[in-house]
């Protein structure tokens, strides 16, 4: 028994006194050792056993953090039972958590609370998550925002200037992640100031961000549609697929030219051009042109149209171009980047193969094993195929080359956009489970109206074949994912927050008036709240600040106030506050949202409105 | 393979060939059989086992409708696998689905986008559901919300006055849904119009709701905080547990009596006295009074201090009272009500058994096989007890009462609140599954950080013993649920929406400008949208509407404009308008959220501010 659920049980057995009730004379209070899980520390040390069938009481290998696509949340799930595990408020409102509606998140929304979520990846040490943040992108309002582990809420949100369409965004791997980069898929007037400048003079840019003080480094002007994002295990480069380079902007427009580009960002030469005052200032952040033919910062791989995913294997040597309009990857070798930036190879010479794959390849993963996993969204497939035998068939003459790098082809339901591997982007890949992200359900679940479920699919990866344990109906939209082992992350995860991280934690009850501003300050004990009464005057304008004093694990309390649209959540230790005018004169009871004792129903206070 | 299956490989080979790519000539594109799981013609006649394990491409055997809490929604879980299969957005603000931000939904929550859903319930016929509606309450702005089963979506939002904490609802059950009914739990000024009013003063109303029209029928006022809801099977009476009249407006005032009541509410006699004029108006609707002495519209049975649930038995003899600060039950013999109603026994007479149950009884379902499960929140059990062996233990001398009536105890994980069986709020209650909806997960998961997930157990109730087979976490709340079997709802469920129940369907593409107000009207059909470009004045006031004309099942579009903050999905045939000022000038990118195609990233138009 964990010393938290030790002192849950003491603490009900407290509560029941302090209400008064005659429940501790009854014989069912006799404290009996439920039928509880393994603690944390016996699931440790326990032998993970390769199932996807976690019983009740067991817990997961592997922390899934997803992408929620238009929902604008990122998601916890486990894995491999695929449970939702959590739902992080990030570009969305939220009112379960309250999350866009206290004065916290609204600062950090800033009244956009709508949201795209594409990408999630976390911050590494040495090519390997070292638990401490998640970064995701919005490709709506343009903004990345970061999550901390520890509490697993969203910290920071970060506007992002002069560009359209964020898309791919990714952290760098080595030695530590100090700047993440995203891409804008539109192309606009940069600056956004000329909206009949024809499309022609449109641009799109590479954002370079400070990790830890989550600002803009420098934009990287460009001509190109950037798409997926990548880094290397170097630290020395960014690489991004893109399309578009016929500047269209419509569909046929943007698929008229047979080819399109790997784009790679030289990361040392970006932080000479800065130092060197190369940049300009635009948007108030510093631009660089990264252009063909205006700078050295960046080089262009041709590869076949409308590219998508840009992967990096975990061995660090390949970087994977999936096809989407080609039927092929394209295979670029890390290590002769360098080579084309010093003009010594042509760009095309890092391509070491270009496999066929099937119908629509988008995005490809890696088993750590040599085999990549590529998810091909026409043909409904994953393809599982062998990089070094891609790369060797590239040498056979034309009419010798047979598909002997695949390895595997599974059907999945249906159309699949991302997939991914455990640990697949870091150089711990283990090849156990992979994930694959598909778009469409159809007939797979029971029927919920016309707006349906999407898919995710479970899939057992440790043998030759791509073998389909489980299907899991999803929320639009299970846009992306890693899967990071639990140890990583399990160990920086707190219970409560440090109370006194929040400026405002209130540490004793009571009203504050000056004229027509009111501070009500709240403490929040099962099952009462440090008020029973507030009286204010119709106009006041009123701040609620409630600090939760509960320490026991898992005992959150919920704040609303009928008919005032108000609602939130603080867990242990946790402050947030609102403000409100209170316009409607009489008796409004405020009451506690979140279950938290036998007694939670009576967890209520008045606000009186005279 | 479905119609619609073959509709959407067809629908897939055509898009490739509109787009004018090569895809159609790989060897790829041959059109295979996919691993797809059995049709719903299929599904329907196998025989369904009786296992947890639904393997991928299985359907479940029941839809499970839930109220999500203070997250605002209610929710369908597949059961017996309990994956979440839909989110329905009903007082929350949905950026995945657009609702609270579009002017369909805007009309509906009139600014209100937070909620708790507490009580879903289903309407009937004869007592069993008939898949028409869903209906749901809102604790925190009291309100009910009712979903079209064909759609499951929110069509109808009723504003509730004069009441605060709406709590317990529940749909008339025979001969069929007309009315349903909720309460109120905290007591106020009625009219809330004199805030100094007294506490002793203060009333709750009973709201009755014509269940087609979506209007109050009347509320009878009331003395007690009412807790939950209940109706017989006979269309005759609904019924709530009561708390609180002692009047108290903290904690301890409201447990100083050692009793409260069940309340009946006679619905013949309140039509009569609607008839008869007996009303007043208060608020805009017709207000009765229902008071001790002050009508023969209720009547109050004793019951131990602050029962909480109360639910009616299958074949509808027992309405049954779970204790909360009592642990025990008390069993209520629906056919003794009328001769109390009619003054020939005591309200006491009513009451058959009161059984031990544990220590904090909150809610009892049951097994259609004369058992009743009750939930035990501090003893964190689920108590499976014989309604006819509490009864006959009743007769018996006290010094020979033992507890036989109670067949097992499982312990839950952890601190149960609802629990529901399989169809046991209806006369066909077939005692296969029970599901335990646990307010506080703590170590049964992955840690997820300070705000953790709560526990929905699924325990199979086909033999004596209550057997736990499956632990789901779940977001906050999982406050209340239904189980409804799978041929019910299947038959009503639509792939698609009329197009033309929309007054504004787009048929045709284009813009309509009258000054400053501009309509932008777009049809969505992968992979493009019906204009490739919208000018526009810095200041206009935009509406665009957006018509989904692609009938293929699941195919949804989304529409998303950058830094607009606009964000909605439309199902098939289905359609939403936004309307917004353009006050940035620039050129805004609008673009398909909701992936639909290999060209889905190539969807999108612009939107020109000068």
């Amino acid at each position: 028994m964990s010393l938290d659920r030790r002192k849950f049980l003491k603490y009900l057995g407290m509560a029941g006194a302090a209400a008064g009730t005659s429940l501790l004379v009854s014989e069912g209070m006799k404290t009996k050792e439920k039928g509880v899980g393994p603690t944390v520390a016996e699931a440790q040390t326990a032998p993970q056993k390769h199932s996807a069938d976690v019983k009740p009481g067991e817990l997961d290998s592997y922390y899934g953090f997803w992408s929620g696509g238009h929902s604008g949340e990122v998601r916890i799930l486990g894995l491999p039972s695929m449970r939702d595990l959590k739902r992080i408020s990030v570009f969305n409102m939220d009112v379960g958590t309250g999350y866009g509606i206290t004065n916290e998140s609204k600062a950090m929304l800033k009244g956009k609370f709508c949201g795209d979520t594409h990408h999630v990846h976390g911050s590494y040490n040495n090519g390997v998550y070292d638990g401490k943040y998640l970064f995701v992108n919005d490709k709506l309002n343009n903004r990345v925002a970061r999550i901390r582990c520890d509490y697993m809420e969203v910290d920071k949100i970060l506007d992002v200037p002069n560009i359209q369409g964020m898309h791919g965004l990714f952290t760098q791997r080595a030695p530590k992640t100090e700047w993440l980069v995203c891409n804008s898929e539109f192309q606009i007037p940069v600056p956004n100031s000329n909206p009949s400048q024809p499309p022609a003079q449109y641009n799109g840019a590479h954002t370079i961000i400070d990790a830890e003080k989550m600002e803009v480094v420098c934009q990287v002007l460009m001509d190109e549609n950037m798409d997926l994002a990548a880094t290397d295990y170097g630290g020395r480069y960014s690489m991004t697929t893109s399309y578009n380079i016929e500047k269209g902007v419509t569909v046929s427009e943007m698929l008229g030219s047979d080819y399109d580009y790997m784009l790679v960002f030289h990361w040392d030469r970006i932080k000479k051009a800065l130092k060197d005052g190369k940049h300009t200032m635009i948007g108030g952040v510093k631009v660089l042109d990264g252009r063909a033919g205006k700078s050295d910062l960046t080089i262009r791989i041709k590869v076949p149209k409308n590219p998508h995913g840009i992967n990096v294997s975990p061995d660090g040597k390949y970087a994977v171009c999936s096809g989407k309009v080609a039927p092929t990857c394209t295979v670029v070798a890390i290590d002769k980047l360098e080579d084309v930036f010093n003009g010594k190879i042509k760009p095309e010479d890092c391509i070491v193969a270009q496999p066929f794959i099937g119908l629509g390849p988008l995005h490809t993963t890696f088993d750590g094993r040599g085999n990549a996993i590529t998810s091909v969204f026409i043909d409904s497939t994953n393809v599982k195929w062998n990089v070094q035998k891609a790369i060797d068939n590239e040498k056979l003459p034309e009419e010798k080359k047979k598909n002997t790098h695949i390895v595997d082809v599974l059907d999945v339901n249906y159309q699949v956009g991302h997939i991914m591997a455990t640990m697949a982007e870091t150089k711990e890949a283990d090849g156990k489970w992979l994930v694959s992200l598909n778009k469409f359900s159809k007939d797979r679940f029971l029927n919920v109206g016309p707006l349906k479920n999407e898919c995710e699919q479970l899939i057992d990866i440790t043998g030759d074949k791509l073998k389909l344990v489980h299907d899991s109906a999803t929320y639009i939209e299970p846009h992306d994912c890693i899967i990071v082992r639990r140890d990583i992350i399990e160990k920086v995860v707190k219970d409560r927050f440090n109370m006194f991280e929040h400026p405002q934690a209130v540490t004793k009850s009571g009203v504050d008036r000056k004229g027509k501003k009111v501070t009500v300050k709240l403490t929040a004990n099962a099952p009462v709240f440090g008020l029973q009464e507030v009286q204010l005057k119709k106009g006041d304008e009123v701040t609620v600040i409630v600090t939760n004093h509960d320490e026991i694990s898992d005992l959150g309390h919920g704040f609303a106030l009928s008919n005032y649209n108000i609602n939130f959540v603080v867990a242990p230790f946790q402050t947030k506050s609102v403000t409100f005018t209170a316009d409607k004169p009489g008796v409004y009871w405020a009451y506690c949202t979140n279950f938290c004792h036998a007694l939670h129903l009576e967890m209520r206070m008045r606000f009186i409105v005279t």
